[in-house]
């Protein structure tokens, strides 16, 4: 066992360090004020993605990253502290070519993408020359459990002919997004069982029938990438815009997943170390009832208390990274389960005690620990709620105990 | 001891929720379209008070509201749960008049104002004419440790000049918003002790210097009425504007702290009990993984959990009430601390839960939970941070202690 | 509504604590001791029965004592805060004869007895000449669904013979323990619906047949009234033993459950409340750091936390009472639940911080904490782990949203 | 980073395991029959010790074993898992002579003793013929804070005397008991500052004038090896049983701390993990209202909160093991107050959830549950509370604020 990150990542780390303070946080008050006041700036974007191509932070998230692929081919684990840096700026994962959900698109498109898929959709998202979002959640079903996803892909000569509602459809709102991957039930396939019904299906954002109806607000706050409401009303697509088999859409669902559930977690605790840092400084400088808020033992508490979660969750999370390295993403299925569960948590809990340390300011968008408190609990829901995550689990617990049944007896007295 | 509502305030609690349902909810779905596009709906808000004030639903806040004055007097007790039943809906209390924090500067004004306050400034509020604010909360300091409170109120001739920077100044944004309770240092009194240098004088909102620098947004979220910055320069308002005493400022905001604090209290137990009618509807009609949500046992405990901290708060909360109303406002100034640190949490938690089991759909607008939620968290510094109140209740049970010091050696074994 | 005891309740509480500081206390080190050697010592105690007597502070918690019958007769209500004050010492109610679970049984009898049961089993209890037990609870059976139980009643001739294991039987280990009332499967009636099968049976403790197997230490501490695995093995008493009907056993056991569980709620307040007295006296006794506890924040807010805690505890207990004496037991089942849970969560949580502002010597005997943190971990299985009365609150829950469905639509803004 | 165990420590968990499973557990029952009666089973232990020793399985802890020294010598964090392992058994350690608190007190005669102290006390410690305490805590002051520590080493002639009351010993009721080692302030040293004013001295425990004045019950249960209260009163020791420096008893005691830290946070994590095997288990064996415990969602999600809580602790003790073994006990300082806290707080939260899912019966002595969960709630105070360890944590994070002061300034958008 070794604690110490890998040389290389250490190098990467320092590089992207040096690139997020030297130039990417001196426009962060430019960007937020634009982004405030609705606006995409795209200007201060492009830039920063040619120098960050140029440095070899691009791409950082693909383990199997080609030769010919630009950017730079990282594990799961060496990766992971990046996105953790990252994490800290909203914004910053774009620069990088790392965003959700692209990188995730990404992943599925290398793995079972079409040759024809490959050029017209993968590379241009390698290249960062689009986004792309990932249609899957809908209103009106329990979408925790995806057997009961009802919106519907349907074979018509050379077609394929999409009907649903989607909603919470990240980076739908993206001035680049270019095209979804629909996922739904394969309506004209034989019947197979519940977990063989659904496909995937690319659809460019600008077909007939496609409404983006509404940016919805998530905690009456819209998102500039947005998180979408969309209408498919009798989409046609090509038939080649299916990827991979008809009816693995679960399966493929299944193993774009892990790598994803990683990044974001690294993602959070980044904003959690970084509230952290926000914290213990502003303990240092305010005072209230004759003495400075770092001499209160409650605040010190909660200063020990996030330092605490936060390093018990990055292991837990460098773990599960570190087992899709070495195992195989199936094979840390229940621990990317578990890693979501915990990270969302904590990004709830340690923006808390931040925002009550900045007292009213914690409030308000001078610190960003509002917008990141608010968005932790949309973690908590997003991608299934943790009730579903846990149920992973405890079945997974529970499988074992099958397996070893009567172990404990020594143990008791009786 | 007898839990049962009076029989006065039972009669008054079917009225108003016979109003509310008949008249304010069916206006519901408008206001808030129109109030999330920006516009404050004031011509569905005026009927409604006309209607209000006919039915003698009006001003029933003010225990000791005159004859002469219009409206309906009730104690704190029986008001306590018109306030829960109003709660519910956050834009309803000023279709009562029973608005924060006009409900406050009434009952300051109705205390304390000088027979010319009364008429130029009082009458309107009680009328429903007109709106108000309450300017003490400043960025630069601590503010709940009022002691700290640097804006200044300096008498130069027949005037007082006023100089300072206050924020979070609820309804400053509202269009009928005609004055602000200026609350600051009191330049030149002779110096007193901490708790007698501060003043309070009224404001009138366009008085030249007065500027409202932004309407600040709480969780990314601009409030209709304002959560304001309000910029005081070289403001000079008549020396009849100060209210009472010169340095009574302390004794008279704490005197006004009292009634406030139960109205909001109970607005959130209704709210809270709204979440919880909203959260068993939905664990009805739910399915998921083969049941409904009300047969999961994690389900069904957040349920109970909840109707148990709700009734076991607003216990708390009446009682309050009710000593205020039996034994004065400042025999209750330790509960009242008592009670804002248990609804504010009690906020928080209850709506944590609601969203939980609507799942993506309680992160949206559609349901009012998400707004509840982070308007919870808000309530946890607003009227300053629970860790003042719960220090507050601490001092108390210590003074006790001092007082009986050596008690409880008898329980002792040794 | 009316916060304040009544004036009787107020007289009894006087009376009671005068007892309790002038002859309970001062034999308190002297019963630990002796208690801890294991001995009884029955002869500090029936000075103090006689004198209680005498006192008028007998038999307080049977609302419906009649004039005959030895003692006072209170509400609920009024007898709950006397529960509160005896609650503080671990031996005192029985000083009072208003031990668990005599109180219980004195009123199942006081009910459903017979005349010839009154006489030979009632009298005495009421006189406190003996003690008495309640045989439920079985080891192999998930006993918190009652319907599980599976010991045996069955009639042969003028008998019935008793068969089963019973376990955590309070009481039976007292030196004055003389029966125990057998609660079980009714063999021989007609076969009913699951809740009419179950009959009870008054067994004395003397019969053949009957076995004190163990004393059960409850986390590595036996008591000594004991807390006691009982076995039955053929134990024939005389058919006139049957308390009520046969198969009304679960009828019976509902209504004897409401009184009892406001005592041990409100024991539980006692407890806490005294803990509270002592972490607070510590605080400001012990220092460390170069302060005392008492300056310390986090040591502030267990204290305040504790006071919250326990004031809503309290309310929510009282007005269950109140719902028993102005609606009856049955009206007052979920409210009883809800107070069952509460109160166990409570004592660990208070005595936590108790024990913790005691640092190692609140893990001794030296105080009364580490007994009532065990204890209270206890109570949150006895008489039903917390889930299956969350469950009894839930449903409650559910159902009223079953009889207004859709009844929140109106707040919703789709 | 590599999350795998060296093979070394494989190997030597997997014969441990088979240890445990083929000698020690066979014993478990007889074991604990005779200690519950209070018999120190020492003709079970020394067959077993010395077959231990046989196979290697002899005084693992100690990474600086030489050669002549009997046992094999591991790493902190090779050692690690194998602690876990013994943990699943409270009497486990003694049997490979790794018991606290002889581990601490052999690591510091292994680095401070002189070659008199080498034979005299730590061969026959590292040969398990003797055992040893280590007396350091006062009743009598905050022993958290250790320069409170009043119990006093005087220089007379050759020798030291020695007086003092100390308590929570562990160790000192084992019938091999040999010496303690007494941290007392040394008078005759000139007056250094608070951290160079105490020394340390061996106190073979049969000198005249020492008394074991008690075996504390914590919760009420004796423990066999004693957590004992001693009386020292003029005991006279020769000089040379002085251990290194005069004034060096803080440095030395600071030294001495890390890796026995991290061996009861490993006991404790295989503690926690047996609970989580028997609360597995027993969900797929026992029904309650129509289904299995395994089938309910609470019970799922305690199941999979355990699993979770319990591998971030065990990474986060693991790291601090990594860190010793890499960067020396000294740099690891802070990690070790940090998994101190997590690990007593998993304890109890842990076992909780288990006691639960076994109700009444894990009351009892049947589980070993409520011997954890008492003990759990112990660890929280034993070595200094959970607040010292925090102090300890947030106190190096403020540390780290004051070197970057204003590092976070571009996160905020003011």
């Amino acid at each position: 066992m070794d604690f110490a990150y890998s040389e290389d990542s250490q190098a990467y780390q320092a590089s992207l360090q040096q690139f997020m303070k030297r130039r990417l946080l001196p426009l962060n008050g430019e960007w937020l004020r634009r982004a405030s006041a609705g606006d995409y700036p795209l200007d201060l974007l492009e830039p920063l993605k040619a120098q960050a191509r140029d440095d070899g932070l691009w791409n950082l998230f693909l383990p199997d990253l080609r030769e010919q692929e630009p950017g730079t081919a990282m594990t799961n684990l060496d990766y992971a502290p990046l996105a953790e840096i990252m994490g800290r700026v909203p914004w910053a994962a774009e620069v990088f070519n790392c965003s959700a959900p692209d990188t995730g698109n990404m992943e599925l498109l290398h793995r079972f993408g079409s040759p024809g898929q490959y050029e017209q959709w993968l590379m241009p998202l390698l290249k960062g020359e689009i986004r792309s979002c990932f249609a899957m959640s809908e209103p009106d079903t329990a979408s925790s459990d995806p057997t009961n996803l009802a919106g519907t892909i349907r074979r018509d000569g050379d077609s394929y002919v999409i009907d649903g509602r989607k909603w919470f459809i990240s980076g739908a709102n993206h001035p680049h997004c270019a095209f979804a991957i629909f996922f739904g039930r394969h309506e004209n396939e034989p019947q197979a069982d519940a977990h063989h019904q659904h496909s995937m299906v690319i659809v460019p954002l600008d077909s007939p029938g496609v409404e983006v109806a509404r940016n919805i607000p998530i905690m009456q706050h819209h998102s500039l990438e947005g998180h979408c409401e969309l209408v498919f009303r009798g989409v046609r697509v090509p038939a080649e815009n299916l990827i991979g088999q008809p009816g693995a859409g679960f399966a493929m669902a299944q193993a774009r997943l892990g790598p994803g559930r990683v990044h974001h977690c690294m993602r959070t605790i980044g904003q959690c170390e970084l509230a952290l840092e926000m914290m213990r400084e502003r303990a240092l400088e305010r005072r209230a009832f004759g003495k400075f808020l770092s001499e209160m033992e409650n605040i010190q508490e909660w200063i020990a208390e996030s330092r605490l979660d936060i390093d018990q969750a990055r292991l837990l999370v460098l773990r599960a990274a570190w087992l899709m390295d070495t195992h195989g993403n199936a094979a840390a299925r229940v621990d990317v389960a578990g890693i979501k569960v915990v990270a969302a948590r904590l990004q709830t809990r340690v923006m808390d005690r931040a925002m009550q340390i900045f007292g009213a300011m914690g409030l308000t968008p001078d610190t960003p620990l509002a917008y990141f408190w608010t968005w932790g609990r949309a973690l908590r829901l997003m991608d299934g709620p943790d009730e579903v995550h846990l149920r992973t689990v405890a079945r997974a617990e529970l499988k074992k105990a099958r397996e070893t049944r009567g172990a404990t007896a020594p143990y008791f007295t009786l």
